[in-house]
């Protein structure tokens, strides 16, 4: 049987499942159930509208502690002449919240009476006061909250369709109501099937693949209102699977299959649901995510809907942010989730499939003036990139992309406050900036780092693309560190250069060095391969330079043109048998267990404008510079020196 | 013994509670504990930064399903000279997900291969294909994913003080680990205290309160990421509460104890912190909400906080958002909510308490081009004006109002999107307006109405202070609804005028009508009281226009000047006693079980400009007027006539 995906546009997909849903009468709310008024009623969806079925407050109260009047017997009160009124006939003692007596209709503050005792026939003061004396009249209704104040019995208090908050089911209460009705939450079976995969925390060779799409999944219906049911992991068996998925389909009102629902050998998604019930929509223009399947399981009328979702994590969670949580929304009676958008400037060209609606995840930050947004990778199976994202632009069909500067409307996947107290970091990476970033994230500050090299750093500072680059760019005339490039780049910007840190930068080999690489000079022996940084790394700037004084031509060296964006991608190659050796620090080299070669000390150091350096926003990172604790963390890292920490050399 | 109560400025009540906290320990994370990892870590904030400690890939993964060669094989291939590889030793078959052999270093997908069978020595073809051809040369690394393209091991993969979210717990799983380290969840007590208070559920006398206060807590503090206890409620005796404290405080991270903050006789809330801790603060210069008290319960260093929160809701749930939010926000590690903001156009001129921050409720919503925010009731008693409520802005300290027009910036309590959805009623009150809000609920949209009569809503109208008015004003000249009054007051603006309803109009009486009351002659009787709607209301022309005709002057009614702002609320003052008769609707007596004698029957129409008519925002409303089913729910009312809904008038 031959299975043909064949993407459709996002829209017809949709209507597809909606018509799908109607004629099984499950379009709307599945179901209603009553219950309980208290704190667990929070995040639910009310099912009926609240009609008031008591005032509130349901007799006329004292707003104050005082004295209940006639306010017409207070009339004539003045400072001069004031009036005096009979205890329990004229005035009655009330605390907050005391029913007023039928006769009175304002309340007097006790602070504005005076109380006297009356003489007792005995010619004695009697023991209680028995008699108060006012010097001000007040008006009628004062300080009283009549019945009704607050919601008046009949009247509507919250209508269908609204999600319970803290002071809404206060408010139910107040209305007279002990329980209220709302809507089912929706059940949604999640099942993970693939014979590569092995459950989170097992130990994985080569192949296996950890199964967290259900987890992550699960998180998200249980986010957006419904239950999740995570099934064990179902091995790639068409049988097996159609067993599991009729199992399931028993229990819940959506079933999720993830993955298989691409068009290789083992992805049986497609044909369970053909032979199961019917198959609506096999593809969709969305990119990542393309290969979702929508399609209904069992016999008409009593199908339910399931959803082939796509077997990389990012293509995962973007079903379920496009498919799931409308589908959600509408079962519990509630609108769907609508993102916050922003207006930013994109940092760089970008392209894009021109038939597919094409969700771009990007870091987006403040700087300066203007909100920019730096494109993330576009893999998706890069789920890092989508922890990093602060929104996603949506390319749309049709669109082959956009030049550099272009305004995007970002969705926004942070409170705009996160993103106003974002630090944007472009330029080289080094282990030390990610612990900066911890640090940061303890003071309110996110550190978001774009690794393109220490040129690109200064290249990104000179369009004002970021707050600060962290570069280790050598002069080959000067020995000195970044004040050339600095000069001939950011010729008018006035910056701040901080040392960050002393590092030392040699040859990461393999364990045991095997092929016995001890200078640059091995780098050209024909038997050894060499993984290498992008052109302007500040890396790249001193292995050529070193090449140059060793007179040792680039195209001697095989891997040359192997390009890497960071320290650790480069340790990794290694560690991978993908290269023999590449020019890096020691702390990428120990991370990977690898061994290294000790070559050069050099000078990391952080770039700043200066009128980003007296900014607010950067205070909790300069002063990190000179917190003990930091340096500390840092000078334990291998080959990492701390003496000069903070240091300005401009 | 004397309680004070002294109002302190906010900040400086806060940083006595820092201070305290600080002395204990308790001024950060209060404990972390290992979880699983799995989707119940949602919601839940990182104690520790998750470092990876696996790659991901943690191999080199096929992109695609095809075949792995060695790049180098492929380079001299072309459409006219394609190159034959040998399968197994020269092209390996490999699934998405698959680990390339370690030969090689692309992927060739399966669609870009011709598969060829070569001869075996018997002269026969070879049943499985043994040899692929290919036409196109490819790049190293192609559509191969690397290991570690996505996580390289020992990189900082999330921060500590993160808030999990469904990807974050995914990219944790990639990473390597099977459990994570949160911050524990501060367990709160809540103890509810009053002798007047019953639970939800119990029928109520007057003077009874429905305790509901520890219900809104308890859904704020887990909304927060907290535990919280709700304690039964206790009876206003110092003795027992000073128990019930001691008892919670052996469990609990915070004490929350309501109410009895204030300084009345029976609040002994500042007695239980002082004999059985330390009071900080007893009274804070906030409104609603000043009489809070901070203290510690238990002797130095074990303290705990206890927080007395004030018995109105209100101030209860501000005390939360004020003090509580943030107590939890730090004790998990994160940072304090940050509300989103906009800025509005005040709709009317305000006061404010020049010693106090002013919280003040505000209706916030679209009209036209201007953002508009409409006071809503400033009594710490009205839960309802939180239900309705937008947003709040905050009159600051010193501040004694602000005229109307001016710009406030308006902390938001919805989505932004939600205000976008808002329809802005301002005029007469119909309980039409009630159910059409319900009908325009389940169409993704807010009716927000603010009564103020149908002059008052002419008035906001001729303002743009709102997208329709309701409006019933008679025109004794020529019997005719609304229009003269339109043409008065709004002659520049284009609106169309379109029938809502007709209603009887007539007075209200207690059940039975004890005081005989028939007609309006009857209101000058001596021991006949009357209620009156605002001037500019509907009601209030008709009752004027007809004492006029029967020559009855308004100084003969008593209770002429007591005036109300909705017909509900006449009906209650009528049913509380406080009145005898109110000219009024017959759906209203009914909602409160009074008599109604009818006397008129008027018209209820809504005046909306033509530019808002037109309009996306206002087009559910428009349908729903000739909805069926809503027309029907409306008949159904006593003294309702739907005939001309929908008419248009004008």
């Amino acid at each position: 049987m031959t299975i043909y995906l064949h993407d459709i546009p996002l829209p017809e997909a949709k209507s597809r499942l909606d018509e799908a849903l109607k004629a099984t009468n499950r379009a709307g709310v599945l179901g209603i159930e009553e219950i309980t008024l208290d704190e667990h009623a929070l995040g639910r969806v009310l099912a009926k509208p609240i009609w008031a079925i008591l005032s509130s407050p349901h007799y006329h109260a004292s707003a104050m502690d005082g004295y209940a009047v006639r306010s017409e017997s207070t009339v004539t009160a003045s400072p001069s002449r004031p009036v005096e009124l009979r205890i329990s006939t004229e005035a009655n003692y009330v605390d907050t919240g005391d029913p007023l007596p039928n006769w009175a209709d304002a309340v007097i503050p006790i602070e504005n009476v005076e109380s006297v005792r009356e003489m007792a026939s005995s010619g004695d003061e009697l023991v209680t006061p028995n008699i108060i004396r006012i010097r001000a009249a007040v008006t009628p209704w004062s300080h009283v909250r009549p019945l009704g104040e607050d919601i008046v019995a009949t009247q509507l208090v919250i209508p269908a369709g609204h999600t319970l908050r803290p002071v809404d089911i206060g408010a139910i209460a107040a209305s007279g109501h002990a329980s209220l009705h709302v809507a089912r939450k929706p059940r949604i079976a999640i099942i993970p099937t693939g014979s590569e995969l092995v459950p989170v925390g097992q130990s994985v060779k080569a192949g296996d693949i950890i199964e967290y799409n259900s987890i992550s999944l699960a998180a998200q219906v249980i986010g957006w209102g419904a239950e999740a049911t995570r099934y064990p992991i179902t091995v790639d068996d068409f049988d097996q699977i159609c067993v599991r998925v009729q199992e399931a389909a028993q229990h819940h009102d959506l079933i999720l299959l993830n993955a298989g629902s691409s068009a290789g050998s083992e992805d049986f998604s497609a044909r369970v649901v053909e032979k199961l019930g019917e198959l609506l929509v096999h593809g969709v223009a969305v990119r990542p995510g393309h290969p979702v399947i929508l399609g209904m399981i069992g016999e008409k009328p009593e199908q339910i809907p399931i959803i082939g979702v796509p077997g990389y994590p990012v293509s995962a969670i973007l079903t379920g942010e496009i498919f799931i949580e409308p589908l959600i929304a509408r079962w519990l009676g509630r609108s769907a989730y609508v993102p916050l958008t922003i207006k930013a400037k994109l940092t760089r060209k970008v392209t894009s499939p021109a038939g597919d609606d094409d969700y771009m995840r990007l870091a987006v930050g403040r700087v300066g003036e203007q909100i920019v947004a730096a494109p993330l990778s576009r893999g998706a199976g890069v789920i890092s990139s989508l922890v990093r994202a602060d929104g996603i632009t949506i390319l749309p069909r049709g669109s082959q992309g956009l030049p550099a500067g272009s305004e995007v409307e970002v969705n926004l996947y942070r409170h705009p406050d996160e993103i106003e107290h974002t630090i944007f970091a472009i330029g080289s990476h080094d282990i030390t900036i990610d612990i900066l970033a911890q640090y940061l994230a303890l003071k309110n500050r996110r550190l978001t780092s774009a690794n393109v090299g220490s040129m690109g750093g200064l290249v990104a500072l000179s369009r004002g693309e970021c707050h600060l680059a962290g570069s280790h760019l050598l002069d080959p005339e000067s020995g000195e560190y970044n004040l050339k490039y600095v000069n001939q780049i950011l010729p008018d910007m006035p910056v701040k250069i901080i040392v960050l840190v002393g590092r030392q930068q040699g040859l990461m080999v393999a364990k045991g060095n095997p092929k016995k690489i001890l200078s640059l000079r091995d780098l050209s022996r024909s038997e050894v391969s060499y993984v290498n940084r992008q052109s302007g790394a500040g890396t790249r700037v001193l292995l050529d330079y070193h090449l140059r004084l060793l007179a040792i031509p680039t195209v001697s060296i095989k891997g040359y043109q192997q390009e890497e964006y960071t320290h650790l991608a480069v340790a990794a190659a290694i560690a991978s048998g993908r290269a023999d050796c590449g020019l890096g620090i020691a702390a990428a080299a120990q991370a990977l267990d690898l061994d290294f070669i000790p070559l050069y000390q050099e000078r990391y150091d952080l770039i700043i404008p200066r009128r980003f350096y007296y900014d607010k926003l950067l205070e909790p990172l300069i002063s990190i510079l000179s917190d003990p604790d930091f340096k500390k963390t840092v000078a334990s890292l291998p080959g990492y020196n701390t003496d000069q920490m903070g240091l300005e050399i401009l």
